[in-house]
């Protein structure tokens, strides 16, 4: 078979903040065949995720930065085309650590194969968002950290985003009353209406420090922050008694080097006998199947909605970090090759 | 039966930051009879708590603030002198909210009587440490919020307190190395050989940032943390994978109007999935006796050590919070009249 040309975006330079696309470049090289046990994929749709700035980012962080002159690392969905595994055979549809290229040889212990539930009757690119990492990490960090119980308030920051969407909803169909906070008024709208937030606060409107202190007069019950910063700074003066706070992201904060200063958080946890906890998915891999399995018929029902918001080819890869961050696009990013 | 002739601690100004002598005056009054189910108790001992710097602020706080023109509220030991109750009798040694005075007129279920296995052996005093509100504040943060398990390292600041100092007896007392942080030489000497600390340092130190970066190299899986400030941020980044940080005081925090800032924490809890949390002894009132009961025979055997630090009279009272936050005593702080 002749060898399989594969477009690869590469890290080129490490960014100071937002990666931006000058940061990559796009190479065409050879892919040659999986050994035993491995599998040649050929990717059909890329991720692309806020935690992609930890990534390729020199800063202290919780994964090995991206290598400069190495393929981006990104979850992708795509198809079995070569199998040298007894796990895997040809037209599976898979999801893993593929990279931001054309085709991907992987160990088959690497990828996840998308189960039969999900390809039947729901796109394979979901397995990138709300029926992957995204979905996941709204379950388990709402339930395993949040803990919300009826009746509770919970608010939720970058609302209309692909975790903060997820968390929102699970949120309502436990019984919750929700407050979704968001960056415009479009946002709002689709929060409200598509997402069935209770309450929505566009953070750009002037009076948001007082609609949130107006909405949150009794105390929020479970914080899930994406954000960190001034959102944040907010919502926590507005903490009930033992409240929880997920901290899952910190999408507000540029850079931590230097390291930023805030409102001291000491304080509001212990007068309220709070608790703050950080979240990582990669800290419950063997838990994503399960929770998966769970959300498919919700979201085949239509109790859980999601949107997608695609980009055409590899070469809108490179750029693609800094839309997340400028707030333009609405639920999951994914790149349709 | 004459009149009681009783002096008060009153409250006459609310301090900016740490209270101070002049904002309490001390005024002599007659105290009554007890009513039906009321007792009568004569003082022995007043307790002197950094907590008392929020009662007496009119800041957001946990408890309702001490009215100016009434009592300091405190902790007392003292003895039933007159009893119209049918659970204590004349004679009976309790412990109680029963404010800074000579004498005070209780509800019955408002004092607990020390059990006979402690007042056998040990001071009644220990009622107000030890044997109080601070071995239930460490045994119940510790263990309910830090949850250290054998091998854990476990950072304590304010490590010669009474509530730093059991906190990293009862840590090591379960397997686990321990570090003391605190504020001279001779309460360094004091961690370590009166308290078993493994390690001991002085915050004051020029060296103090480098040589916990030494200790802490691998990361502190607990941190109990009474004092906020510059302290905390430094050990807040040598956090371990999924550590947890017990939030019980704000010692180094002068006032919090205006809100002081400090360098963000949820960048270190999201990269470390960690926890910090709130611990307030006020959520747990009715776990401090049997907390107490665990604690008596091992104060008796000689494994948790304490000190007190022994005000005389009810005249050293207004002057007491001062001493705390400008940490010259070493210990439990008691006023003995």
């Amino acid at each position: 078979m002749a060898q399989r040309r594969n477009r690869q975006v590469i890290l080129i330079e490490r960014p100071a903040g937002i990666p931006h696309s000058d940061n990559f470049t796009i190479l065409e090289t050879l892919i040659g065949e999986p050994a035993e046990g491995q599998v040649l994929v050929q990717n059909r749709y890329l991720s692309v995720d806020p935690a992609m700035r930890g990534w390729v980012s020199a800063e202290s962080n919780y994964a090995e930065p991206v290598a400069l002159g190495g393929v981006m690392r990104a979850s992708a969905v795509g198809t079995v085309i070569q199998s040298e595994s007894t796990r895997l055979t040809v037209g599976d549809v898979v999801v893993g650590r593929l990279g931001w290229q054309d085709y991907a040889i992987v160990d088959d212990f690497a990828v996840r194969r998308l189960s039969d539930a999900h390809t039947r009757s729901l796109p394979p690119s979901l397995a990138l968002g709300i029926l992957g990492t995204n979905g996941a990490t709204a379950w388990l960090g709402l339930f395993g950290v949040g803990q919300p119980q009826r009746g509770d308030l919970v608010v939720v920051s970058t609302a209309a985003g692909a975790v903060g969407s997820a968390v929102g909803q699970l949120a309502r169909l436990t019984g919750c009353r929700t407050v979704g906070i968001t960056g415009s008024a479009h946002k709002v709208e689709v929060c409200e209406s598509h997402y069935g937030f209770d309450v929505a606060l566009n953070y750009h409107s002037d009076d948001f420090e007082r609609e949130l202190a107006d909405v949150l007069a009794q105390g929020t019950d479970v914080y899930f922050d994406n954000t960190s910063g001034t959102i944040s700074d907010a919502v926590m003066t507005h903490l009930a008694h033992r409240a929880r706070v997920v901290v899952c992201g910190t999408a507000a904060i540029s850079s931590w080097d230097p390291w930023p200063d805030g409102p001291r958080v000491a304080r509001h946890l212990l007068t309220r006998t709070a608790r703050m906890e950080g979240f990582l998915i990669q800290d419950h891999a063997d838990e994503v199947d399960g929770v998966v399995q769970k959300l498919v018929p919700m979201v085949e029902r239509g109790d859980l909605r999601y949107h997608e918001h695609v980009l055409d080819g590899l070469e809108s890869a490179p750029g693609s970090i800094r839309g997340l961050y400028e707030g333009i696009n609405l639920g999951k990013t994914i790149i349709r090759l």
